[in-house]
């Protein structure tokens, strides 16, 4: 923190904050008020202060900036972002998870009752502290749940679906951590607005984000897998019929590390200060 | 085939059949009278042939046999397995899906209606067959959803709920391939009956499986790891409160290998012939 | 500690002690004097206290107990650690490389000079501490060498070398470790005495361990692998002709957490109560 | 064939090879004279045709081309590769050997007898053909040698090393599958010529890949790990004292599907081509 007074930022635009969680706010509120910053960690990204506190434990140190705090979903809030001072870059599963469902349930194509949503991340999602649960032996050839509906990650993705829906929405979100260290899927079980059918969301989606580099809507029954996106900025999805009537399966695969992480930062901070949005983004996908 | 002809089966009680699906039925036809068969292949799980014929795409060629072969869930049919004949050894899936939930829709504890079911498998599930699909640089440090929805369990455990419900059931469910060898775990979305609570649904398959070796509840809040049950005949299961009031999430985790096919092949053969159940079974899971 | 020292021995014969290198020499001082011990810990396999001092960077704390210590490799000292008091459990990569290397060098088969040993482990042989060294991501998917030449287990292989020479030994050992949790390779390249052919190899090793239960000689030119060991007690070895004249490939494997610590420390208090040796050993390996 | 029969060369330079082993030859054959090639097969690299028939068990089918050809190890033959009209590009393992073997050996700091190389390969070597041996369940959490000493790459490997000692040198080559898709390291033993040290081999080298950007002498004591050239095209070695005086240990990992395959093709296309030699070669590793 001492480093951080003590830098000059005279001739710098914008910056990253890679700190942990719960640092942040006092370090930003220290900053020169010129500086553009896009904020890795989870301090910025809940509106409400009051739902930080109840999430994360701990007061919020930075309310005012929180107020002028633009959450970075980029493709969902471009123009927000552009001229953002304050960018809280968004989550991991609930970029997976907002990508597809924002769009649908903004043109009120899918039910925002009893949305289910089944995640499941590489071990990366958990940092690179030296604990028990994440050491080879405890994460190789075996999966299991966590944070069973109660993960921090909740209030994130019910504030970005009630925006869209315009009504307070709650999710069931049950996360899984699978023996790999990258790759996020998202498997979104919904049912459709009444007489809105699987063609539907398909097209919508496919128009939505038509002209996208990074969020590609698959060819149709094509299924997305986390080994196509790896190492890449991709978000690819896809929609499926579910066998009861009205339903659909919404599936979403990011790298959470690349679009789910560092690489949705620097395509917002590429739109901060006018890059081409793809700036050092054009990595392909490593497989195998 | 010739070998299975010409085979001396005087001194033999009981024997397993391990033949690829759809080869099962002409042979088990040819087989004597008074042999107990536990059959592991699909062949003989669906009571209704016109069922078989629709989701394996061919005639069943032992309709006879079908009346009388017992579906071979040990907890749940345990006095008709002992007394059967011929014994159609489950499916892994529908074992770790119908295993919880067979007790609760009984019991009228759960909806029937909009169940969804997020399945997770280790590879070993797809056989030993030379597939590129399969190869390991295909599957590790990745996952993916296959089969949605028209995964050839689906009728299977679709029978098993309906007889539970004593009315039609259909079930949403996606199977995922993990990167691992060994292991499966349901993750099961249902609405609880008007009235009922989390602790009823506890306290339901607490007492239902409370004399079961091979069937544990775990103590509450604990969730099933299938790194917990690898190489063993155990299925762990739970329940834990939904986000959404009125919902649950109930967890089951087995060794698709064991419990999922052979474990559960000789569990029943032992239960045949009088043996011991847990005989040959006592394997402890391996861990790591 | 203080549990030890409260417990109560009187009506037990022999225990295992399983404490972290460096405090068992104090511990086992403390032990009633009829009490007889499988020390799991390296604390009492180097017959040189000043070789202990040198690489484990402290001074050996029970002197006296270390005259009495029996080097516990079964196969090798049956008889000694048969009547022991104190038997020092082998380390995992000594195990594997003593195994197969004892019997040749006594034999004067192999020359002692040059032996070049690389050798792969297993993650589980770090322990379960908390170390980032030891994550998932840090282990997947890749490879490495460590402790070239300077790893802890160089004393204890060249002391029985050494005595199975009747000469000072020196080796070239370099461990890696590998993605997986357990199982260890050694791969042992070797010059022939003068005269002697593959065969005279074969042959030794193959009499050597014939009535052995746990170690196998593979059949001519079959590969060991160390998922045909894992999980079990087994030891597989082969040799295989080198393509420059006079020299031999010895390779051997097991699982590290089996006949590389607790199976062999089993087998040896077998062994001393006077149990049949396999008693609780009979665990098939696991695979896939 | 036919389609490259068909085709039309008039505006190309030069061409990728990437057939099988074995079928490369007569397609070469019937390429336009001016037409430069990069042959990713082992078609071309054995230069002595009696090799070449022994190893691989067929007729040399292009024994004219077979002269011109010029074995592509971009930093060892910059110029020969710079000006040739077909170049044979190494396969992964002599790649990885052959880098740091050469320079010592040339500069007579290395004995040739006796040099032990113990390498370890990632399964994306062998292809992506569906064999039973390569499923995820046959590799994943186990390891094993194959084709020990008597895999197809000794000839090449032996081949290298001859010219650079100008004498015929054999060597003990045996390769082991990790379980995980890219990364190779070899572990090399070897003597040090009389009078040489440790600091000379370091010193030797550091000079030789001093302007390389691709090929990179750690720090002293640094252990290359295959993860940290994961997906990218460079080479880590170094070099550490062995136990035993005299001799020395040399650790070289690359990504075999890199540097050991496509990578180091599109740098020898680039030198013929005129390109800047890391065009479309400067990804990072991705880790983890």
């Amino acid at each position: 923190m001492v480093a951080v007074k003590d830098a000059d930022f005279s001739n710098v635009d914008a910056v990253f904050c890679c700190l942990p969680h719960g640092t942040t706010q006092e370090i930003i509120k220290g900053l020169p008020n010129n500086l553009r910053i896009v904020d890795l960690s989870a301090d910025f990204r809940l509106r409400d202060v009051g739902e930080y506190e109840e999430w994360y434990g701990q007061p919020h140190k930075a309310q005012d900036l929180q107020k002028e705090a633009v959450y970075g979903l980029t493709e969902i809030s471009r123009r927000e972002i552009k001229n953002a001072r304050l960018v809280a870059n968004p989550g991991c599963y609930p970029t997976s998870i907002q990508l597809p469902l924002i769009p649908l349930i903004k043109a009120k194509l899918i039910e925002v009752r009893n949305i289910i949503i089944d995640s499941k991340s590489g071990v990366s999602g958990a940092g690179r502290g030296a604990k028990e649960a994440n050491l080879y032996t405890e994460i190789a050839e075996g999966i299991h749940s966590y944070g069973i509906t109660k993960h921090r990650h909740v209030p994130e993705i019910e504030q970005g679906l009630s925006d869209a829906a315009n009504s307070e929405v709650n999710v069931s979100f049950t996360p899984h951590l699978m023996p790999m260290s990258r790759g996020m899927q998202s498997t979104i079980y919904v049912e459709m607005a009444p007489g809105v059918s699987i063609q539907d969301l398909y097209q919508h989606l496919s128009s939505f984000y038509e002209n996208e580099e990074f969020v590609t809507l698959l060819k149709k029954n094509e299924v997305p897998h986390t080994r196509h996106v790896r190492g890449s900025n991709y978000c690819f999805m896809n929609v499926f019929p579910d066998r009861i009537p009205g339903r659909a399966i919404i599936i979403s695969v990011i790298d959470n590390l690349v679009k789910g992480a560092s690489g949705q930062a620097l395509q917002n901070l590429n739109l901060m200060v006018g890059n081409p949005e793809n700036t050092g983004l054009l990595y392909m996908p490593l497989f195998p």
